[in-house]
């Protein structure tokens, strides 16, 4: 599901391309061969929601497209970003600077597992995050570590990040996700050990009749069980043709 | 979801109905005020996939309607109907008489808590059931106990249930169960503990644009980690109108 936008207006430095993301105006400066903004992280930010004020927490910010969005969507959160990588969080900081939200955006260099190093616990009203998500020792690890880190569970894996999100949130914090489909049960039952009480779900499938590729999930930190399952979200109507929610989505 | 089908075709007893189930020609003695056969044992019955010869035990078979159909649909499977009420336990043999079915259903009068009581630990290729399910402490107490007892768990709870099925199975076996999706996190979470991987699930909603209301189920014990979401199963096309799935299993 490689969607052919944002569209890419230039080049911003050696191996790099500058894309416009019409519907927010936003200015994202991506690696050429590095981890690049994909349908997945639109779909997050639009299925997140939050309260004026809120104190925000994204976990692997990767370039900064996810922040920058919210960032735009809800003017009065502030967004915290922690990304591991020195490569990624220069180009976080780059992005802020061209959509000029360095006062609504922190970022933090660190790793998640160590959370606590960084911040106090139930400090943060909500957590969002698109994690990588291949487990360890499944599919081919890719040659350029970038893409590597960003996409596969080498340096967090699914316990971990539930771990330092059920740390972090508040009391009635919430928690936004989306992951592959394939790993729900594992997702939902660590969920709860970590005090997250899943309380929306939605499914996200290519065509009406195809099995769902990814789950998009909120928690809320110490909730009552109360599970609300959303239509699917169908992101082409034919093969090719993106559906009319998914064109809205993308603004065209 | 109350269905406007099986049609009635007579009285059996003092407040009792025989209703004909058209597709599979079953003929089906319920109680006028007690626990009545619904589309949610029907699409149970669709949902569960069996190999010739397996040995299918249901827990909570009631009045037997599960196990009269898919004895019919699978006719090599045996299959062992496990039923706690004397009320029940009565209608579904006497539904076993009139459906000529005394050969390939075993009846079993006893406590799905106490299963190791009746049956030898992993000796059944396949579980089924449509539990109650209505936690404990909600929802108004229907008086008519019968009903209580089916819809409420007053007798087992979902733990109790998942522990059993878990204990019943073979490795590799599998588990079939339709439940209200809005304890999906714990069924999921519950069927892991019971080493009873969530291989295939199904979402149920009235219609195309609602939340949904029922998950169908299959877990395998002691299988790997690889959950498909199939597409969800909608009930109606226009409110009172059946949609064609639904149509064609009800067989007009």
């Amino acid at each position: 599901m490689k969607p052919s936008w944002p569209e890419t207006v230039g080049d911003a430095g050696q191996d790099e391309t500058v894309d416009v993301w019409a519907p927010a105006e936003l200015r994202i400066i991506q690696k050429k061969g590095g981890y690049r903004f994909a349908l997945d992280s639109l779909l997050l930010s639009d299925f997140a929601r939050f309260k004026p004020r809120d104190r925000v927490l994204e976990l692997g910010t990767g370039g900064g497209i996810i922040a920058l969005w919210l960032s735009r969507k809800y003017p009065e959160i502030h967004l915290v970003g922690l990304e591991l990588q020195v490569g990624l969080m220069e180009l976080a900081r780059r992005n802020r600077i061209l959509n000029q939200a360095e006062n609504r955006i922190s970022l933090v260099r660190g790793d998640i597992r160590l959370l606590a190093h960084f911040f106090r616990p139930a400090s943060f009203d909500a957590v969002v995050t698109n994690p990588p998500y291949r487990p360890l020792r499944t599919g081919r690890i890719n040659p350029q570590s970038e893409k590597a880190l960003a996409r596969h569970e080498l340096t967090v894996d699914l316990e971990q990040l539930l771990a330092a999100s059920g740390q972090a949130l508040k009391k009635g914090g919430r928690f936004f996700l989306i992951y592959p489909v394939r790993r729900l049960a594992a997702l939902l039952a660590l969920s709860r050990q970590n005090r997250l009480e899943p309380k929306r779900l939605r499914l996200v499938q290519s065509l009406a009749d195809r099995e769902a590729d990814w789950v998009l999930l909120e928690a809320v930190k110490e909730g009552g069980e109360e599970l609300r399952v959303l239509p699917a979200l169908v992101v082409y109507k034919n093969p090719g043709v993106y559906s009319p929610e998914v064109r809205g989505l993308l603004g065209r």
